[in-house]
């Protein structure tokens, strides 16, 4: 397995990679930071492992799968805590990507 | 400026970034992998570089233009050196991200 | 220029790098985490930044002293916001690691 | 768990990052790269996995110890290749990294 294999993962995870970024630095602009600190520790699992998954991916890893196994739960984790605050934009957005590359990562591993 | 202001730079970046760690692990299953040195050692540079461009994009960084002017020198570098090779197609594909990319973070710096 | 040549300076963006995700964690348990949010973003940044100065020296880079003098900016704001709240452990030890890499990343470009 | 618990996986885990790109980067420039491939491919392979295990632990992720499992494995992998090659320096200097950042996973996993 390759790049073109798993690009429609790669994408997904690079995607929640960025937006999980985002979302972890819009997260501390808000009024109300202390609600958001499990998110915001959260984009920052999420986006490691994220782009590592990806690194993996792209780079035809045999370890590949196993990433993906690991990059779905912290995206799970993530959308799950995104999804108590939706009614802020970036956390509606991140549960979105987070959902979507847990489901690409699910299919790989 | 943020995410979304710096969005298409940063889907830029990333794709890069996969497609460059893709060209250097398929530039290692070349006959002729002499030839391909500098392709490949560019190739790990600009993975490198083009990933940290988007971590600082999407984290809103005020470092980020700069960064951006450091992507674009070394997408260019990588892109002259892929068209080289740009009968092969992982090399050709590089070529045109890095380009892409490239004139993604002129535009940003 | 090489891994050798720049191992001083790898070594204190890798520390720095650690040190900075340990700092963004450990200020998001803090109980006045409203104080901390400035730090979070830049730690943040920092750890991104030196990661990437880091890989482009150890890959030795043509372009590393130019990542080197943006990772030094990076540091040096990183450690002016950790030395505010240098009461606390994490940031007191972040201050320290910044400034030792914002010194080495500095001697290097 | 946290970064002081971890530290000294982190450190290993950095330090064979590093010296994995090193070694990658120096493995092109021997007379038979030919000869290398396979260890330029796990040199890439071992310092993206490495670096994030690393983040995950400074970030004190519930994630981490699995992260350092797979971790462990290909430093494994990257360490019985780069032993064929030990009388380059660098692939010396790889293994020995490579070991000592397996063993350290292997503890914490």
């Amino acid at each position: 397995m390759g790049y073109h294999e798993f690009q429609q993962c790669i994408d997904a995870c690079l995607r929640c990679a960025a937006i999980c970024n985002h979302c972890a630095s819009s997260c501390l602009q808000e009024k109300d930071v202390k609600m958001m600190t499990k998110c915001i520790q959260l984009d920052m699992e999420c986006a490691a492992i994220c782009y590592s998954a990806a690194q993996l991916m792209s780079l035809g890893s045999s370890k590949a799968e196993e990433m993906c196994r690991i990059c779905a739960d912290i995206c799970n984790a993530c959308a799950t805590e995104c999804e108590k605050h939706k009614h802020m934009e970036h956390c509606a957005e991140c549960a979105k990507a987070c959902h979507e590359c847990a489901e690409q990562c699910m299919a790989m591993s």
